[in-house]
């Protein structure tokens, strides 16, 4: 029922226009809608704007409508009902909308002619949208996945009801805590002529300001060149207006008193304060114009208020130039103040480095969120996950159910917003964005279903294809639906593009044979649960077993597994399970060998191949107590939700001993090492494995002691690092890092720990000349390396004080009653610098696109099942290049797809894959049809890369920013693609 | 310059649309545009409202401009900015308006095209302005003359604007803190086909909802018959909304979530909810219609969200009648619901008191706001005097310059709002209130002066005439302009019917000879100013004397006299002055004996003519403490700027001993009597007069022992009472009043004195078979009759505590850093009882409409301004009947005036004069023309009374409220017209 509905509102919305005859505008809007002012004149854009958080104190739900105004009155619906009225009884006025999340749900609601309005707006220029994603995206702990996903879901809607004029010209993070230079590297590619944010840290800051380098080009990719380039500006007040001139309700400024009869008449003093607000603002930037963000949280609900008293201040204050004054107010957007700038001629420093962390104050960094939340940080990954599998099992199955999964895109799309996955929301928004994201879920799955139904069946069969269902709580390994059943099956997909080894886990009550593909009964080790597991709060499983095997999924396709139940009886020890407590102990393989004290402590990894080894000093939970304080001056600044303040440098052990148990069987070895009654970690080494997986479990953090505390995985090794360590951004491209340095500026030490923490979305190494060790994780987590040789990640948080910055909670998450235990996981290669990409480049692949497992319950023989179901199958029919990644794969319409690939190697990484590498289209859609026409698109596949004309920048070095487009003139004929190192080409493809 | 600017606007707003033909409404508004809803259904009337505060914690400028929203966010431009745009944008919309001081203000600035479009909202019955006055005046304290005056500005406004659509069919007294049988009546007399107010006394409210009274008609006049009586409804919850169906900006009531897709989804609830709030409203009304208003102080900002949301309700609920449900919900207005009401053909109880005083619970007494701010009460009733005069002088001028002192006729519509003349309004606002008046004042002065200019000068010659000043300073004896002047004059002006016994007093620093009209050097006592006056705090004047005279003024006309200054040693003595101390005194003259013992106690005053005597056991002044309370409970309720409530029942004398000084001269005789540094009262006899003046002095009240205290002064005398009282209605008819009873319900006492305190505007008495003791006021104070033969007048108070009703300030007055001193008169008046309206009804007129004295500077020797200016005159040349008064004279064109006259005895009160009486409208205008053409109109002036056809309703004893129209059939041959007593009626005139 509610999946139905679901679904329809999704059609209405989402019925895509596919590209056929380029763009055309014939309207004004864009730069040729821009007033440019007056050229000897101070140029005051004022840009009238409202920032609408997609879920923060209030969920999405509750921000559109305006409901739970107790808890902070916003009431998006109102905005937009406000402000298309503003707009259209005053042509001079100009508006920015940003978050689609909104303004979709708003459009939905409007009648036909109110749509026709609003497009006569935008094609005017008036309605202006800005940056056009989804939601304005967290930057520090998103995927670039999903970040290209929101903004292609927000792009798209623009694109199919208002066409060109409805494109976002640039990007516009006012909010987010701190900027990404792989941000800016996609927002170029996306087409984005420039890019404008609010926050920086504080010294970056002032020294911008008073060098007037609030404005530069920043150089988005190390690999990408000019077309990564992207004209970036720094807002001089966050977003806000000069103070005294906030128009809207919220605010208590005074308005514009202009009636001579008024007893409070204040023009005069009114127009002065504007003017020396001008000139002081002035005074940072380079050029004769500037740019007034006039607006701010959910501002324009009564828009009139605004623009009436904005209207006034032009008009005095404009008045005022016939007495010799140099400053000109005029109604503008970001998009006609950056073609102002542009149309400057003037160069511009540059930028290679990234705006992370930022400080807020001396002791307030934007960096706890980086951990804050780590079950909906995994959440959010696994989410993206089914997502992905969904579109290309829609894709593949060629059953045209895009719109059925729409609210799994919108789901993803409202999470990228940077109080959703960045864990700086509310309790109660962050269980809806949960909620959200397991409603989308639900209808992927249904899709999921509905393509199966497809691809199961081996043709001219026609058997009743029983229902597949997820197990999401197989992490804590638990699977309701499967306790007691004789048979079910389990299917699992692979949507990367090579085929992958994977371990199965599956939580039972019973045992079972398990027959492969092809039929035979295969080797499985059978467990016991361990109590550590069975005591996580919430757990309602009554297996006490999980299996355990090892396998080769096929690459872009599915194998599915037969399990039947056999007595405990008839159960052949198929696997010898040898277990040592508390005794040193060696994990090994083909490939690495482990060795453990008998203390618990891992001592050394040595990688076989290269004949090396990283000896460990220490390596396990740590914390560090959060700061207790009331944030009454920057001294006092507590630890909280968006800042991470530790009390003291020095972090504790979680304990002095720990337990070890070491387990060997066929398919794995593992030591499982216990800390206390809150803090495990099982690292495995599985057969033929080339990395470490390291299985933590956290929780509940104790506050008994009234302090917060948070939680690192802290690996101390021998490597030489000298200071330096290396951090991915959004996944992608790896930043090196300096402890105590920034590159841009004199950076001045406040906080030595926090100082020094970065995101750490997919991995972090450390290296000397001969020796990387590599981390993935299987979400967003700080990190830092606090000295030579250490890496730690910051895997939980427990605080007890709100740290000041709006969410007025603490980060105290509980669930059953008590601190909410994470389970997580990471993945350690140890490998010599140059050999360590072939490795954590795929791993980091096929951990965001993992094997995807359903379970079903056929109630046939083995025998009925073989006959009647194809039990492996690979959309793939030649092998792919290895440094090649399907990115997307999404149909449109039936004969219509959109795919996404990628390069995911860097220069330089490695020998062999860091080269260009070239690509047949055709290969993807083999098991779908022939490629008849294709069409290359920006990243966010709202223009053929042939309209793409990006404004031209110069630097003080005397580069410009113009880059030959490099669009692949792929045809019928010819649909091999090059790809260079980090390059990703999206393409319309259309079938036969 | 501030006098133009005030001018013009005024000439925009204000240029009259006489009356020619009458009134022909061709468009579909007032009850031709009412739905009536379903006859099988509980019809809930939808009233969409705002309530506007003309000025209350901020200033009515702050108001309308949402200056200060730090006090309390309100800001009336952008409601009705907002209101407009969603009348027109969906036509089932409907909105009522009320307060014309801000909807003038609005429409000021406004394009034609949005006049337009109000326009058609009106004349489409959209837009409905209910009650239409300037403000919603306060009922306690207002006189009837400001009343009738502040209709009229709105009035004639909505008439020149918006024509008979624009015509307010009925009164909404929302909030006022008590309801006047007075103000029912002008109302009935203004067109009004019914009246809704919302706060009546608890206890009457709770009888009324239980026996479904809540609806009634009001006989408003004892002397007026049916024209009088009005439709009157008490309204549920004051004027709000049912809980939680607030859906204003400032509430945070949920909005209507109807989206299937929220996750808060909860029409059904609300539904529900607000079907039963439509069935428990419905048990207290006898109709199937009730009417829910939808509004509150300033909602309605954005109108948009109460729209939208209204009408979400109004679908989902009316989406139930498909099920069964009763309840009908449409869009409507108060006249919509009063037509549905009259329409129901029902009959309806009746009342013929008033709802005095009210109590918000038991202890919470509406009757504080009687007395609060005695300055700010004085100085409206002082402005509406200059207003009169203004008006008069303008007319007989024939100047035409009704707009230039609009500013006046503006602030005094302002000053009537019930936070305003009420008492009831923070400090900040009420010194705005009176620079309001004060401006006003200053425009009218330019208007006296142009009056003046064409008024003094004898015919035929020309001469320079010097500026005309006013002296408001003069009540502490301060006239800085003539301070050392050899030579000025003073004219005095009396703008009653008949000549006025006028005492003058005129503060000097010289001696000098006065000459009055026909140039004889008149008599006059010099005294020298006492030091109570001389210690006020801000009397700035270094005047000692003070010259007083009694003599007669013209009636509608001036005199003049001319001051020339002697030497001291010229004096001649014209009058020779006895002094006692501290004796034993008799005051006497033709007429009255007042004696007093050697302890300065007020003894006994005899009527000599009648020989009768009252004897005092007390008379003086007393203290109650104010209750000190935090507001938490109805027990904890404070004494504040609404509510009086004493700490204990009986009052303290301010002091056991006093002082007592009587003098003796030729014009008055007087005792001075001191209480202590901070109270005096002089009691003054002059020759001739009827009654005596007690002029007292009361301030700073001492808080040093950190209470507050509310002063009154008590007259203790043996007249039998048998615990009735007398006290007025807005300065009209009388009410009597018995203590600890109310004539409408079984009244349970819980204040055994504020329970007894009633407004007193203008007079009260008490009385037995035969003596009447009648006490007039200057301004409205509150009072009662403790016990038997006992009158008290709270005349000022100073409370510690705000009282929490919203003013959020104790009523604690201050000026030059100390409590505000306050002087002000009594008169008091002992006939037999049918003996006292001959002198309370022309002294209360005569002290509404006092002689107003302007000075001037002639610089001229008496011979010369003699021969130049006209040193006495009057408009009248016969003598007019002693029982009519003109209430208002006003020149609206060169040819055309309005004119109410009135007869101002009750019924029954005077052998002679409480008759019909006859006078010829011709008389007011011998000395500017002869009139050509009338038109009576209703009594706010903007409908011909034929016109007039008030809606007909039928009572419990089977009586209609149909009244024969008696409109007067002057003309042109026949100007002659006839009032019956408490008649008033209102005219256009037009001069050949």
């Amino acid at each position: 029922m509610k999946l139905i509905l679901h679904s329809t509102i999704a059609f209405v919305a989402m019925v895509s226009i596919c590209f056929g005859a380029p763009f055309k505008s014939t309207d004004k809007c864009g730069y040729s809608a821009c007033n440019l002012g007056q050229p000897d004149k101070l140029n005051v854009h004022i840009v009238p704007h409202t920032h609408d958080d997609v879920g923060w104190l209030k969920t999405v739900d509750q921000y559109f409508y305006g409901a739970r105004n107790d808890i902070q009155h916003a009431a998006v619906q109102y905005i937009l009902d406000s402000v298309i009225p503003a707009l259209v009884e005053n042509p001079d006025r100009r508006f920015i909308y940003v978050e689609m999340a909104f303004f979709w749900r708003w459009w939905l609601e409007q009648t036909e002619d109110m749509k026709n309005t609003v497009k006569q707006l935008v094609n005017s220029g008036h309605l202006e949208f800005i940056s056009g994603g989804w939601c304005m995206n967290d930057e520090g702990v998103t995927h670039y996945s999903s970040i290209i996903d929101q903004h292609s879901l927000g792009a798209e809607f623009l694109r199919d009801e208002f066409g060109e004029c409805g494109r976002p010209k640039l990007g516009w993070q006012i909010d987010p805590f701190g900027h990404s230079r792989e941000v800016a590297s996609l927002f170029a590619q996306m087409g984005f002529d420039g890019l404008f944010f609010g926050r920086v840290d504080f010294q970056d800051y002032a020294i911008r300001n008073l060098t007037k380098t609030m404005e530069m080009i920043w150089k988005g990719s190390a690999n990408l060149g000019e077309q990564s380039w992207l004209f970036t500006g720094i807002l001089p007040r966050v977003y806000t207006a000069p103070s005294s001139f906030c128009f809207d309700y919220r605010c208590r400024d005074e308005p514009i008193k202009d009636d001579p009869r008024l007893h409070d008449y204040d023009v005069d003093q009114r127009v002065q304060a504007f003017i020396d607000a001008a000139h002081i603002q002035a005074r940072s930037f380079t050029t004769n114009h500037i740019m007034m963000t006039m607006g701010s949280d959910f501002h324009y609900e009564n828009a009139n208020e605004w623009f009436k008293n904005l209207e006034k201040l032009i008009k005095h204050v404009n008045a005022k130039q016939a007495n010799g004054s140099d400053v000109n107010l005029l109604y503008s957007t970001p998009t006609c103040y950056l073609y102002a700038l542009n149309n400057a001629n003037k160069t511009w420093t540059t930028k290679t480095d990234d705006f992370f962390p930022i400080s807020y104050s001396e002791h307030g960094l934007w960096n706890g969120y980086f951990t804050s939340r780590p079950a909906l940080k995994r959440y959010e990954r696994h989410s993206n996950n089914i997502l992905q599998v969904t579109k290309q099992l829609n894709a593949f199955s060629n059953i045209t159910l895009r719109q059925a999964f729409f609210p799994l895109n919108e789901a993803m799309g409202v999470a990228q917003h940077h109080d959703a996955v960045s864990g700086t929301e509310k309790q109660h928004v962050a269980d809806d964005y949960a909620l959200r994201l397991s409603d989308g879920i639900d209808s992927a799955l249904y899709v999921i279903n509905q393509a199966y139904k497809k691809l199961l069946p081996k043709e001219n069969r026609s058997p009743v294809v029983p229902n597949q269902f997820l197990c999401q709580l197989s992490n804590i390994s638990e699977c309701l639906p499967i306790e007691g059943q004789d048979i079910f099956t389990l299917t699992i997909w692979n949507p990367t593009i090579q085929p992958v080894q994977h371990i199965v886990h599956v939580p039972v009550t019973k045992y079972y044979t398990i027959r492969n593909p092809t039929g035979e009964i295969i080797f499985a080790d059978v467990h016991q649960i361990s109590q550590i597991i069975k005591n996580i709060p919430g757990r309602t499983s009554s297996a006490q077993l999980e299996i355990s095997f090892q396998t080769s999924i096929p690459a872009l396709g599915f194998n599915t597994y037969y399990f039947q139940a056999i007595s405990e009886i008839e159960i052949e020890k198929t696997s010898s399970i040898e277990v040592t407590y508390n005794e040193a102990c060696i994990l090994q393989n083909q490939n690495l060998r482990i060795e453990f004290d008998d203390q618990g402590n891992l001592k050394n990894i040595t990688n076989r191949r290269k004949n090396f080894t990283v000896s460990f000093s220490a390596q396990g939970f740590y914390w560090y107590t959060s700061f207790p304080g009331n944030n009454s001056g920057p001294e006092f600044q507590a630890s909280g939700a968006y800042f991470f303040r530790p009390l003291t440098p020095t972090p504790l052990p979680v304990s002095n001993t720990r337990n070890i148990t070491c387990t060997y069987s066929n398919v794995s070895q593992k030591a499982s090492i216990v800390y206390n009654e809150w803090a495990s970690q099982e690292i495995r080494l599985y057969d033929g494995a080339n990395n470490v997986e390291m299985e933590w479990i956290v929780g509940p953090i104790p506050i008994d002691d009234n302090f917060g505390k948070e939680i690192i995985m802290r690996y101390d090794t021998d490597i030489q690092t000298d200071g330096l360590f290396y951090t991915d951004a959004n996944g992608r491209e790896i930043i090196e890092r300096k402890r105590d340095y920034r590159p841009s500026w004199n950076y001045t030490v406040y906080e030595s720990v926090s100082g020094n923490y970065y995101p750490i979305p997919s991995r972090v190494w450390i290296k000397d000349n001969q020796r990387q060790m590599t981390i993935l994780t299987d979400r967003s987590e700080g990190g830092s390396s606090m000295h030579d040789g250490s890496v730690e990640l910051m895997i939980h948080r427990r605080t007890l004080y709100d740290d000041s910055q709006g969410v007025g909670e603490p980060m105290n998450e509980t669930a059953y009653g008590k601190g909410l235990v994470i389970c997580g996981k990471h993945f350690l290669i140890i490998e010599p610098p140059e050999n360590s990409a072939l490795y954590h480049r795929p791993t980091a692949q096929q951990l965001y696109m993992s094997p995807i497992s359903t379970y079903a319950l056929p109630a046939v023989s083995y025998t009925d099942y073989s006959n009647n179901f194809r039990q492996t199958w690979s959309a793939l029919t030649a092998q792919m290049p290895y440094n090649v990644h399907l990115l997307t794969l999404d149909q449109l319409t039936v004969k219509v797809f959109l795919i996404r690939i990628e390069h995911y190697f860097e220069l330089h990484e490695d020998d062999t894959f860091s080269k260009p590498v070239q690509v047949d289209l055709q290969f993807f859609f083999d098991s779908v049809g022939k490629i008849m026409d294709l069409t290359e698109l920006t990243l966010s596949a709202n223009l053929p890369l042939n309209d793409m004309n990006r404004l031209i920048w110069r630097t003080a070095n005397d580069e410009s920013s113009y880059s030959k487009p490099t669009h692949s003139k792929a045809s019928l004929t010819n649909t091999i693609v090059t790809l260079n190192p980090m390059q990703i080409k999206t393409f319309q493809v259309t079938l036969e």
